[in-house]
C-alpha cells in the first residue's frame, strides 16, 4: 500500500454492476491511490466521473494491469477468462464478479459474512458469487451455525437488472408499450444468447440463464453448487427454482429450510438473524412489516422477514429474503471482499 | 330444467370475476332459460350485454332469487353470507366464489377434476375454492392418485386481478407514474381493508389478504386448509408463501412435492400430467417451453412445466404451475361446477 492507498482497476465500469462498484468504492471511501477504469475497445474513450474527477476509460488489455493492486472484474465471463490471469501475472488480486472461476478449485468463492477466512488461501483470483446465492447464504449461515442445516428449497423472485442495463431498458420500454397498447418485440430476456425471447413486463418467466441437461437452469445450478462451496457443505440438500419478474432491482427469495435441531421458535430465529452481521430483520406481520425489493434498493444489507415455523415439521422454517442484487448481490460484496483483503493484510 | 334450460343468477356481474362468468357461460353455451344479473344497490340499473341482449342489473335482494335454479355468487363474502341462504331457501343451488362458506362443514368445496363427487352431498351451497388453491390441486391430484402425496411446499407468484378490478387499475396507473417519474400513492394493495398500502408496480409484496395470528396470511391458510379439504387429506403436509406481483392476470406457483412412492421419473410425471383432465403440459427446456402467465390468460386449463426431480430426495419433485386466476381460479371453475351439477342430475 502506498501512503495514499491502492491502485484499483474496475473492468466493465460502464455496466449496471460497474457503475454500482464505483458508487460503492466512493461511499465506503476505499483507500485508492490510483484508479484505472477499463472496458472493451467499444467503450474505451468514454468518460466516467469518480469523486468529482473525470476518468477516461482505457481498453482492457493485459498491459493495463501493470501496477494494479486489486482489480474488480464485471464485464462478462469471457473477458474474465482472458484477462484475470493476465492481471494476476502482473501482481494484482482479482475479484471477479462473473461465473468464470466460481467453481474452480483453489479459487475462493467468498461472502465475507460467511467465509471470509477462505480469502487466506487465494491464489490471485477471488470469485464473487451469483447475486441470488449471496443473499441466501447470508441468511442461512447463522441458522447453520446455531441449528445445523439439512435441506433448503428456494424459489426466487429476480429483478431484470441481474441481466444488465439492456434488460432494464427492455422492461421499461415493454411496460410502456403494453400500457399504451402498442406492439413490442422481446429481444433480450430471459437470456440474451438464447434462441427465444419472451415478454417480461407484467409476466413471470421461469428461466434465468440457459437450461442444463438435467432440466435445471444454470442460475438454479449456480445457487445449488455455490451455496455448497461457500458454506463448505458439499452434502447440504439445496434445490432452486429461479424466476425472472418485472422488477427493476431487488431480488426476493422464498426459502424453506429444514434444520438439524428442532427446538427453535420463530422468536429465536428472529433474534438470531437480527443480531447477525449484514442482516436487517423486517418481520412484524401485525404492522405489515416485511421486506420488499422496492425498499431494499440502494441498501447494502440483506433483509429478512415473514419468518414462520412450518406447520407440520418441527424443525422447518419459512423465510422471505430480499436484497439489492446490484449491491450485496454484486458491487457491495466485491468491495466488501476488497475491504476484507485489506483487513486481513492480504493487499500490499 | 325447462325445455330451454335453467334460470341462472349471477351476483356481482360487473366485477372482474363476474364479467368472466358471463363470458364463460356464453362460451360454454350453458343452457340458460332466464338470466338474472344481480348487484349491489350502487350498481343496480347499470346494463350488461349477454349473447347480444342487454340486461339491466337488479339489486340483489332475497326476492330476486325466486325461481332461480342456480346462482353464481362473486360479490364479496358479506353479500354471500347474507344472501346465499336466502337463495337456497327459495330453491336455488348456490355456487359461491367467496371464502364465506369454504371451510363450513357440509359445504362441498369443489374442483371438478379432483372431487366432483362431493357435489352429491350438497345442501344448497357449494363453495368455489380460492384461485391459488384450485390450480395447485389440479396438478397435485394425479400425483396423489399415482404416487401418494406426503408434503407440499408452494411459493406463489400472484396477479393483481385476484384483488379485483380496482387493483388492476392501481397496477396500471402506478406503473405509468413510475415510468414517467411522477409521484403516486398506493391505496388498494396489498389488502384494501388493511392499514398500510404498498407500491405494487415493479415490486414484490409478500402479503395477500390479512395476517393471521400464526404469522401466515389468510391467503396462505386458505391454500393450506382448502387443499386438505378438497383432496380429503386432513393430514397432508402443506405450507404456502403467497406473494403479489406486478402481473395483471395469471397466477404462477413454484411447487415442491414429496411423494410417498419414490420411483417416478420426470418422464413418468410428465406423461401422467399430460394425460390428466384440465392440464396442459408445457415442458420442454431444450426449446425453452414452459408455462408463463402472459400465455395462460384467457385459457381454461392449468399449465404445468419445469418438472424436475429433486437432486437430493428420490421421492421429491419441483413443478411450475400457471393458470388464469379469473378463469380456472374463479369463473371457469364455478361454471364447471354448474356443468357438473347438470351432468350429475342435481339441477332440475
Amino acid at each position: 500500500m502506498s501512503n495514499q492507498g491502492y491502485h484499483v482497476a474496475v473492468v466493465g465500469a460502464t455496466g449496471a454492476v460497474g457503475q454500482q462498484m464505483l458508487k460503492t468504492l466512493q461511499e465506503r471511501n476505499f483507500p485508492i491511490s490510483k484508479l484505472s477504469l477499463l472496458a472493451s475497445a467499444r467503450s474505451a474513450g468514454k468518460t466516467v466521473t469518480f469523486k468529482g474527477e473525470t476518468y477516461t476509460l482505457q481498453e482492457a488489455v493485459p498491459e493495463a494491469f501493470e501496477g494494479v493492486d486489486v482489480a474488480l472484474f464485471s464485464a462478462g465471463g469471457a473477458i474474465s477468462q482472458r484477462l484475470a490471469p493476465e492481471a494476476v501475472k502482473r501482481g494484482a488480486i482479482v475479484i471477479d464478479n462473473t461465473s468464470a472461476f466460481r467453481m474452480t478449485e483453489n479459487v475462493p468463492l467468498v461472502v465475507p459474512e460467511v467465509n471470509e477466512k477462505d480469502l487466506l488461501d487465494h491464489q490471485g483470483i477471488i470469485a464473487n458469487p451469483n447475486c441470488s446465492t449471496i443473499q441466501m447464504v447470508v441468511a442461512l449461515q447463522p441458522l447453520h451455525e446455531q441449528y445445523g442445516l439439512k435441506k433448503v428449497v428456494v424459489s426466487t423472485y429476480q429483478a431484470v437488472s441481474g441481466a444488465g442495463a439492456q434488460a432494464i431498458n427492455e422492461l421499461k420500454t415493454q411496460a410502456a408499450a403494453i400500457l399504451e397498447e402498442k406492439p413490442f418485440t422481446p429481444n433480450i430476456l430471459p437470456c440474451a444468447s438464447d434462441e427465444k425471447h419472451y415478454q417480461i413486463a407484467f409476466n413471470a418467466v421461469p428461466q434465468i440463464d440457459k437450461f442444463q441437461e438435467n432440466g435445471y437452469t444454470f442460475e438454479e445450478m449456480k445457487m445449488i453448487n455455490e451455496t455448497k462451496k461457500i458454506m463448505h457443505m458439499p452434502h447440504l440438500e439445496v434445490a432452486a427454482t429461479c424466476v425472472r419478474l418485472p422488477i427493476e432491482t431487488g431480488h426476493s427469495e422464498s426459502v424453506y429450510v429444514e434444520l438439524e435441531k428442532g427446538h427453535a421458535s420463530v422468536k429465536d430465529v428472529q433474534q438470531l438473524l437480527a443480531s447477525s452481521e449484514g442482516i436487517t430483520l423486517q418481520d412484524d406481520p401485525s404492522s405489515q412489516i416485511y421486506p420488499m425489493p422496492a425498499d431494499a434498493v440502494g441498501k447494502n444489507d440483506v433483509f429478512v422477514g415473514r419468518i414462520r415455523k412450518d406447520l407440520d415439521r418441527e424443525n422447518a422454517f419459512h423465510l422471505w429474503v430480499v436484497s439489492d442484487n446490484l449491491l450485496k448481490g454484486a458491487a457491495w460484496n466485491s468491495v466488501q471482499i476488497a475491504e476484507s483483503l485489506v483487513k486481513l493484510g492480504l493487499l500490499n
